[in-house]
């Protein structure tokens, strides 16, 4: 099954933003430049899932939906079995992708010029919805601990001034691939408690878990919170289909839950039919043994890729719990950004995320997408060599 | 090209909610009950459309898309070719299908307990959509002419109080399959001018065009009011694939459109890639010819149907001019809606749509849908015979 991973794929000319944006974006050279920012993968979704999609289209009909029954049940399923996660179905509602769920909290539990919090580094898209929704983004730094990072909820305290209404936190980590401990996810929901704010939870990543992690969803760690608590999950990272759209709301608690059905209701919002499909097939056995090798053969990229370039002088690749998506830290090269940056892009020919997107603290980072062909990510550890030769 | 629309597809246990719901729901059996509700189609979509996914499923991936623009000039090749209508590629907005996007015409341009207008009978979801969103239907019966209906502006001036921001336009209309003269929309829009409304004409119907008729877009009939209308058009019918999700805001006013973009920007919308990819594949020559082939295939589903009804005394199905759904008068019959109802439903073993639905003037009335094999509409004429048999 590893081989799945590894076939060449050429996903240039094929509306990909990844590939097809990468010279008007990243001024890279589309004939031999690397892809390595967005979050998706360069490999096919798993067989099963392409299973559902050719037996869709084999009937060829692609009209209304009966029900979600099905779609929830596979989820309800996934969530026990690959998270000891035990979730009801009627928990579960249906978003648009998660940057859609996530503006959709923002709009039903928030009013314009409202106060949201943020752990950062963080997925820069937090930031860039709570501006476009009208509310104020207090980014709260974390505390860098060598490899790592960890939560300063005293300093957190001391930045809110009480007009905040929800914190939109991301676990696992992106960047950095952190996956916090219960304890942390504790403190987390107190947090959220003592200052009556709702507690969005961002899951996404939560089935990238590295060999001796452990992921937790925030709702095991933290029952007690269910009254404030949105989890948020999908399929669309773990199986490679964020272009179809999918993605829910997980809500234990019934006022929540109504408050945010009805906003959905009246938007008319349904998912679409091969989305659901999709994830529904992905939602089992098979989808579940694909993961795994998937993971097997991200876990190789990130070692290959990490000893590479941590190879290179002042060059940190933050060691991965989670994600696929290596968060590496320049600041040792005492370079600017914007050397960093014309290095990697114009000798290296590589387009990565840059680290000032997800706020303070991502300043001498770059982020890495390794979720390609194991070629690609050596290719990429030997040009980044290249480009820093000098400093060897 | 016609076998394609005759072929046996069994849509039973596929999740169809015209299907599925067959017993739950009209209490028709699943086993030999034939579904006319719902408006989606009982064939598979087009070739090309097929085509476009077999592609998709080849290459496996289904990550971020880059741009819509192969898809908005799809939409921009069709109108011109198919509508005369000549649209600019940055007046397309992308919606989650059309009941969504008419929910986001009431977000966004009007507000709870603000009157909107409508034109009954008429889809039922106008009216549906309107209270979902706490904004107040104002319903102006249509003035049943012959087997025909129109507009009487006089009396929908009348019923106006002032606090009314917004029409929906039917057009072509559902039910009833009326498309509506150039003289007859500029008439609509002076409407909206003298009352200040914004005008959604939600255009779904409009590739569906019997000979001898010819459909008119509001923008190019009433050019004059483009500052307050909006159309909604979709490939979701004509190609049977509302299930994906796909329909737009065409609005060549640029006040008007940032208005909306800035709500579904916030809101992260964008469309699921199997949808664009679809659409953009139907709207295209191969895709033209096999709609003109469903049109001579709805043409003679028609007729049949309405040879066969039409001979039950009091029963009168009005000549569509658009539209695949059969709208029936039982009024001749001297029955109230219930005893007609059990008889189509329980007698027929026939899930059609209750009249009652569309508002005032469906009373008397239920909606067939026909775009399905011929020999089901041939079944459906035999089995209505014999359930109003005694009659003859
Ligand atoms: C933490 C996080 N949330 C949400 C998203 C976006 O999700 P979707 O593609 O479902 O909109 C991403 C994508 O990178 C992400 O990393
Ligand atoms: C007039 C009209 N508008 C909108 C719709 C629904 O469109 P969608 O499936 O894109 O939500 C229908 C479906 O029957 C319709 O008849």
């Amino acid at each position: 099954m590893r081989d799945l991973f590894n076939q060449p794929t050429d996903r240039r000319g094929t509306n990909s933003s990844k590939w097809d944006l990468l010279e008007s974006r990243f001024d890279v050279p589309l004939e031999d430049g690397l892809a390595m920012w967005t979050a998706d993968s360069d490999y096919p979704t798993a067989p099963c899932v392409l299973e559902a999609v050719k037996k869709a289209l084999d009937h060829g009909v692609f009209g209304y939906i009966a029900s979600l029954d099905a779609y929830n049940t596979a989820i309800q399923w996934w969530m026990q079995n690959r998270h000891d996660w035990t979730i009801q179905k009627d928990w579960i509602l249906s978003g648009q992708g998660l940057g859609n769920a996530i503006a959709f909290c923002l709009d039903v539990w928030s009013n314009p010029g409202d106060r949201v919090v943020t752990f950062n580094p963080v997925y820069h898209e937090f930031e860039f919805k709570i501006r476009k929704a009208g509310r104020i983004p207090v980014q709260i730094p974390l505390v860098r601990t060598g490899d790592s990072y960890s939560l300063d909820l005293d300093t957190a305290q001391d930045m809110l001034d009480g007009t905040e209404k929800m914190i939109i936190f991301c676990s696992p980590q992106n960047p950095s691939g952190r996956i916090w401990t219960p304890e942390e996810l504790r403190a987390v929901a107190d947090f959220a408690e003592r200052n009556n704010l709702i507690l969005v939870s961002d899951e996404v990543h939560h089935d990238f878990v590295y060999p001796g992690h452990r992921f937790v969803p925030m709702d095991v760690a933290a029952p007690e919170a269910r009254e404030r608590t949105v989890t948020l999950t999908a399929a669309s990272k773990t199986f490679n289909i964020a272009g179809m759209k999918t993605g829910n709301f997980i809500i234990p608690d019934a006022d929540l839950r109504a408050q945010l059905q009805q906003r959905l209701r009246a938007l008319d919002y349904t998912p679409n039919r091969l989305g659901i499909e999709m994830v529904t097939a992905a939602y089992s056995p098979a989808g579940a043994d694909w993961v795994d090798a998937q993971i097997a053969h991200l876990d190789q990229n990130r070692k290959t890729f990490d000893t590479a370039v941590n190879a290179i002088p002042g060059v940190r690749s933050l060691p991965l719990a989670s994600t696929y998506l290596a968060w590496v830290d320049f600041s040792g090269t005492g370079m600017e950004h914007e050397e960093i940056s014309q290095r990697v892009r114009k000798s290296a020919r590589i387009a990565p995320s840059p680290g000032p997107d997800f706020g303070p603290g991502g300043e001498t980072f770059l982020r890495f997408n390794l979720a390609t062909q194991h070629d690609r990510v050596v290719e990429a550890g030997k040009r980044l060599q290249a480009a820093f030769g000098d400093l060897q």
